[in-house]
């Protein structure tokens, strides 16, 4: 940020008749187009001075705007007085090189760190368990540090337990309330993972004692709820039995050890969309989407996965047995005990992760000598992750 | 219907060793590859009775999994024992028929209608006066043929007026709750559009007398709202102030124009990723994605604009100037007379429309003559959609 303090513009020089060249005094360079420049005037008449909404009017603008004048001030700032009536516009050099990143000429220009994310954690059973993502619910609900802590673990590992949250239902409400907004879907405000629903769909395998395989959440929706929260109420066990495990694993370590170990099936697993569909309440939730979503760049983004609600591939005939095989390997390295984190809830664990990248599940168990209560919630993860930022920003 | 009750499994001939082709009685074939038929087995093993989740593991299976014994049945079924363990497989005719789809050999093979949703109605100002999508609040509320009416014209049209709704204060909240779930947001569960906020942001320009062009909302989330509800408590137009009155336009027409019209322009916008973001309360929401979002097939699919959210755009420096009047192309059509419903709406009017199609705003007011309130509230459009079809459906 010191760096940034001294920053100023050194020269601009006219490129052609649609932009100039702005010369950095740390020798970066940038080509701005005139009528970029003017769509982006900071005053307050262009710039809503509280909201920071833009008032300028883009359409209306007159693309073949050009300066009448243009001058660097001492203090390295860019004025330019336009050609549409005497508009003039003053362009403090810090925002110039922040949002001249994408037209600078230097291709060495290194990207500020500012406002850069840390880089995710990925994780399997060893790395887990040595630093354990956890956070007690006092040290959460009270402190900024702890809600900070919570927030950073969510973020780099995609999950995080809070410990010792008062076993009283709803009690859940009140952490979701600290992070982001509660998402209501079908199975309600809150669910109960429980083997005698009351208020829930007695139809959902959930709501059973049968082992449930690693899986993401209601990946037949628009868009899948980001981040789920499962909250321990009650859990025994039974003699002998040792069912009711909970499992969690980390979809982007074993996308990443996929397409390290068989691009191949990496490729066919992150270009073939899938349907996901459930039939429940009398209507019937679809959507079509690649069990690894990939960004431009390649990098995994989302995981959707759940074998209890796939439909019947519709792929190319020649795809089918490659996609199951492809199939076959990731699940294989999803189930691989070396991958996953698998303990016991007990009354006062909270859960919350990443549901579009960790892959949850439980072993089965016999309702009438197990008892086991988890409530549940949904919220969306770009409110979790946008106060993250927010917060971190605000540390640096 | 009568057609899909005579059909039937005619022939299978096995192609290879790893695949199947049925032919049915309507002289269709498919290619089915015994681990797709495998894995798709019916059977109360391998499909939940009650739920009708997948059972089977996939991942499990035997990928070489080949027919002990093959037949086709008097009624048309195709019977299948397979090489794991004499598992017996029973596949209904009509099943296959529409499962197979995707592996018809047969390309003149017309997709079944059934489950087909009906053509998006595009229009502009004059067909829209024609037809307007109004329902009674009465009859949204008490009737089936209501609901289903209201379901079918936001899903056309993108749009629908309720009409009389009663004029309390969280009266929307009843109308959302009867078609999804409120979405709550840092905007509240429900906001208010009035010049004296008390509840919302009063930074924010919509709580103001400011003239807003057309524009959707929230388009810095992951995912915007799909459904927007927009409730009038109270209007009255001032002495010689005609302000405030409402205007909405479909915005794939608008796209769709522009594509007949100027498909470079269609091209760039459809191409161009463009950040959106605000900040408030503290926090900054951001999302990158063209203002025109097109599927595979190159179609549009959802329209995120706002001029006022807009972030300086980053491009390659060759393709801002063709940005630019990309977006005057297409704001000049938006902006249209021809193309808009304007009106102004009275107490009692609460206007839904898909907030990722028809682009909405209102003319600016003197707020010291001028009285007018809207209560809002956004909601997810798949669940929309989904009761849609399912009531569609049900009355086929």
């Amino acid at each position: 940020r010191e760096e940034l303090h001294s920053l100023g513009v050194a020269t601009a020089v006219p490129l052609g008749t649609d932009s100039v060249k702005v010369i950095f005094n740390d020798d970066n360079a940038a080509d701005l187009n005139y009528i970029w420049l003017r769509d982006n005037c900071p005053c307050p008449k262009c710039v809503h001075p509280d909201s920071r909404q833009k008032l300028v009017d883009t359409a209306s603008l007159d693309f073949n705007v050009r300066p009448k004048k243009m001058a660097v001030t001492s203090d390295g700032s860019l004025d330019i007085v336009w050609s549409d009536g005497q508009h003039k516009s003053v362009y403090d050099p810090i925002w110039l090189y922040k949002h001249a990143h994408g037209y600078m000429l230097d291709s060495f220009h290194k990207e500020s760190s500012v406002s850069k994310p840390p880089p995710l954690e990925l994780w399997d059973r060893v790395s887990i368990w040595k630093n354990m993502p956890e956070v007690s619910y006092n040290e959460f609900m009270t402190t900024e540090e702890g809600l900070f802590r919570w927030l950073d673990l969510v973020y780099r590992y995609g999950i995080v337990i809070l410990r010792d949250v008062p076993e009283k239902k709803n009690q859940i409400l009140e952490v979701v309330n600290r992070v982001a907004y509660v998402k209501s879907t079908i199975w309600g405000d809150t669910f109960d993972v429980v083997c005698q629903p009351v208020q829930n769909d007695p139809k959902h395998l959930a709501y059973t004692g049968m082992y449930l395989e690693h899986h993401t959440d209601m990946n037949y929706r628009e868009k899948s709820p980001g981040l789920q929260m499962l909250h321990c109420l009650e859990s025994s066990q039974g003699k002998g039995d040792d069912g009711g495990k909970s499992f969690l694993v980390d979809g982007f370590m074993v996308a990443n050890w996929l397409k390290e170990n068989n691009p191949a099936a990496f490729h066919i697993l992150s270009s073939t969309p899938v349907q996901f569909s459930i039939s429940s309440h009398n209507m019937r939730y679809s959507q079509t989407i690649p069990i690894i979503c990939v960004g431009k760049d390649g990098s995994t983004e989302e995981i959707h996965y759940n074998n209890r609600t796939m439909a019947p591939l519709q792929a190319p005939p020649q795809l089918v047995k490659p996609f199951y095989h492809a199939l076959k390997d990731f699940a294989h390295k999803l189930r691989d005990p070396a991958s996953e984190l698998s303990f016991h809830m007990v009354p006062g664990d909270l859960v919350a992760f990443n549901n579009r990248r960790v892959l949850h599940g439980r072993t089965g168990f016999d309702p009438t000598k197990v008892s086991r209560h988890l409530q549940g919630c949904y919220a969306e993860l770009d409110e979790v992750f946008t106060r993250y930022f927010a917060m971190r920003n605000g540390k640096k």
